[in-house]
């Protein structure tokens, strides 16, 4: 950040009189620029016992697969965000079940949410950002062309507690040394 | 949002290319501004039964009662947040246990997350954006003076699981009507 989106002028790391954290602070108008966290919302959609995956078309891991998933927009909530990015990237309806993961991202300032969800239909097509959508069993799931670790971190506990017949709620967070999502 | 961040020149409001939602794009250099939801992180914390409150001494809510709770900053994880935002408000260590609510605030775009916590002894004090602490048995929790919507949805839900002797995570959203977090 160079330049105040309010007024133009140029700004300056500094902290703020009753703050502990250096922030943009604009040199002309004063107005203190925070920069947080950006939530990553989608969802683990399953047709009958296979889950959809999406391969993507767009970087970083351009190639790889991944559930359905992205940036969750102002005015919406979680959930909204949950059924569209999966419209968005998979083509598919599904009706959000419980939330069942968040993982933080902290080397990428993201914090990572998923719900289980089931599809309406069994229809799918790959969006703009997907190159292709396909159902997979669990022995079927390409462990080693996951896109993100909070992809594979959510679908191993999902496949844990679906064996143990009780799904609960996953918290967790992605070690700052790991280098990657 | 007036200006571009990085190189100083006027945005305006178009849908880019392959997207479907108006954003700010700088007429100069191309950049593209997305604007997303905040997180909003802080925790229940119990001290032999009772829960820790912090009357604000800010706006919005001034002099209205509230868990601490506040944005999460880049770098750090959800529990990160929520530790430091209790020591920050009420001068408190705890103890962060299991993630207990997340609640999607649409109309300010904000989701707000809160983990249960215990103090680790009991020492508190009002920290810089609080007037005073105090720990409250469920009889003596003051509901006409909490000061968000998502507070009170939050301790009504823990005192339930409580009495159930069986904490679960719970997941909700503010209606967009209800005009206030």
């Amino acid at each position: 950040m160079n330049f105040c989106s309010q007024c133009g002028g140029a700004v300056s790391l500094t902290t703020p009189p009753d703050d502990n954290l250096p922030r943009h602070v604009c040199t002309a108008c004063g107005t203190i620029h925070y920069l947080n966290p950006k939530l990553v919302v989608g969802c683990i959609v399953e047709w009958e016992g296979r889950i959809l995956l999406c391969r993507r078309s767009i970087e970083p891991r351009y190639g790889l697969w991944t559930l359905p998933a992205g940036f969750m927009e102002n005015g919406e909530t979680a959930r909204e965000a949950a059924q569209r990015e999966t419209l968005e990237e998979a083509r598919a309806h599904v009706e959000i079940d419980d939330a069942f993961a968040l993982i933080s991202v902290p080397h990428v300032n993201q914090v990572h949410l998923f719900y289980r969800a089931r599809l309406l239909e069994a229809s799918f097509s790959p969006g703009l950002e997907t190159l292709e959508t396909a159902l997979f069993a669990e022995e079927a799931i390409p462990w080693r062309e996951i896109a993100f670790q909070t992809v594979t971190l959510c679908l191993r506990a999902f496949f844990s507690d679906r064996a143990a017949r009780e799904f609960h709620f996953h918290e967790a967070a992605l070690p700052p040394v790991s280098g990657r999502i």
